[in-house]
């Protein structure tokens, strides 16, 4: 196992790679990893003959007044659980590898942005897609991993890989959860005892949304509100949003038909978490 | 020398040559191919085993009162002149094979695009942006090729494919001219006799300038006077622009010093041309 801080260096490697006929999977994190992406990188360590994982805390994804500084970043960390999983390549790259002098190009979808954090997170996905193209371009995975935890990025990903006609396939991974439901998430390293405790509302109260559509409801409405008056019981939770929208476009349905996506994102505290189920 | 119309077929064909080893060039073009555009294809042919010259008149960088239904058209033409110089593959898409339903997704860059002919034309680059990324996914080429008659168009290309990281090469091809010195275009066609005869005051104007900085003039704003003044000789000509930028971030400069573009754009009636000079 590799790791990497240049372009120069990745692309070397895998040229190197692709001259011998090997396949190539790409894991995209911004690092701290956890069970969450070690599932990808299983997941491209079965499906292809080499795994890159780049790790990477993208300062365009976040805003003025998010957590870029506070984000947990431990790469000693990263490299044991790359190396566990069966990876074959980290790529760190320092932020001026990435966005030198006078970067001025962006790649921005609309659509699948639109709502959800998209609406609360401005220039978010835009920063996510610029990235995301600029690894694609530099790795050229034949396939690439992301986690169905954040969906909207996913179908967003999902969304400028086809309009952008890249040639590699997404390959979407089954959130993973700790053993008492909360989904796993690099932010979790923020929550106090008592907020650990308390962020346990929300696998909660989605698994009451996800029981209601399984016995037959298929409003909407009724599912956000079962889903918002259980987030609701917990006093430190503060509710972003609870939306139902079509898992494709990211657009609000009112009846469950198709694939839907019933996604929530709560403040516990400072931390601003999200989850979601999915319902085919 | 084979036509096809679907992006499937176009990977299909590139990925066997790519099995045989083979180089691979692009000539990304909207037809109506003069002897501008056979200078690219010529270049490409002789650098790469294989050339690509993509035919698609691209509606997403057209503005609502531009001339896309307008603009001229003639596949058979193209055909031949690609065969005859040497040309292998003419990819042909329709507008829905490039943009299906829901599409979403764009390539800007700023910086670039802000003067001349980004801050008249709303939307265009971003349009030239996004689909030349396309074109470079679908086709994957080591080299593409452009021509330095519009010379904000490469110095965007570029800018975008720096930054978002494209592995290829970027390579600019000299202005090809009329014997009497109009710049070959397309649009020379919208041109009636007279207007014809009018257009040549770009050339001669710019040819003003260039000698004025030969001659050791540095000041950007005298040089605009001269091209200016030249201009406006002309009865049927209206000056949109007479700008001098520097050559690699089209920004305004005072004085020439380092790579300097030197760039108009004129009506001849309702035609819109453009021309410039670069110096080095």
């Amino acid at each position: 196992m590799q790791v990497v801080k240049t372009i120069q260096e990745v692309r070397e490697i895998v040229k190197g790679w692709r001259k011998e006929g090997l396949s190539v999977g790409l894991v995209p994190t911004m690092g701290f990893l956890h069970e969450g992406h070690q599932s990808l990188i299983a997941k491209s360590v079965a499906d292809n003959d080499r795994t890159v994982v780049s790790v990477f805390v993208n300062p365009i994804q976040f805003g003025p007044s998010e957590d870029l500084e506070a984000y947990p970043r431990d790469l000693n960390h990263d490299m044991a659980a790359v190396e566990a999983m069966g990876g074959d390549l980290i790529f760190n790259p320092e932020p001026s590898e990435m966005y030198p002098a006078h970067f001025t190009t962006f790649v921005d979808t609309t659509e699948t942005t639109e709502l959800l954090c998209g609406a609360r997170r401005a220039g978010h996905f835009r920063g996510v897609c610029t990235v995301v193209s600029k690894l694609f371009n530099i790795v050229g995975p034949d396939r690439a991993y992301f986690g169905q935890k954040d969906a909207q990025q996913l179908a967003t990903v999902r969304r400028f890989v086809r309009d952008l006609n890249f040639d590699l396939e997404i390959i979407a991974c089954p959130i993973v959860r700790e053993a008492d439901g909360l989904a796993k998430s690099s932010r979790n390293t923020y929550l106090s005892a008592e907020e650990r405790r308390a962020a346990l509302i929300l696998s909660k109260s989605l698994k009451l949304g996800q029981t209601a559509v399984e016995n037959g409801e298929r409003d909407a409405s009724a599912i956000i509100k079962i889903i918002s008056d259980s987030l609701q019981t917990e006093p430190l939770a503060r509710v972003d949003y609870v939306e139902v929208v079509d898992l494709n476009n990211v657009q609000r349905v009112e009846a469950i038909e198709g694939e839907t996506l019933v996604a929530i994102a709560v403040y516990i505290g400072k931390t601003r978490l999200i989850d979601n189920f999915i319902w085919k």
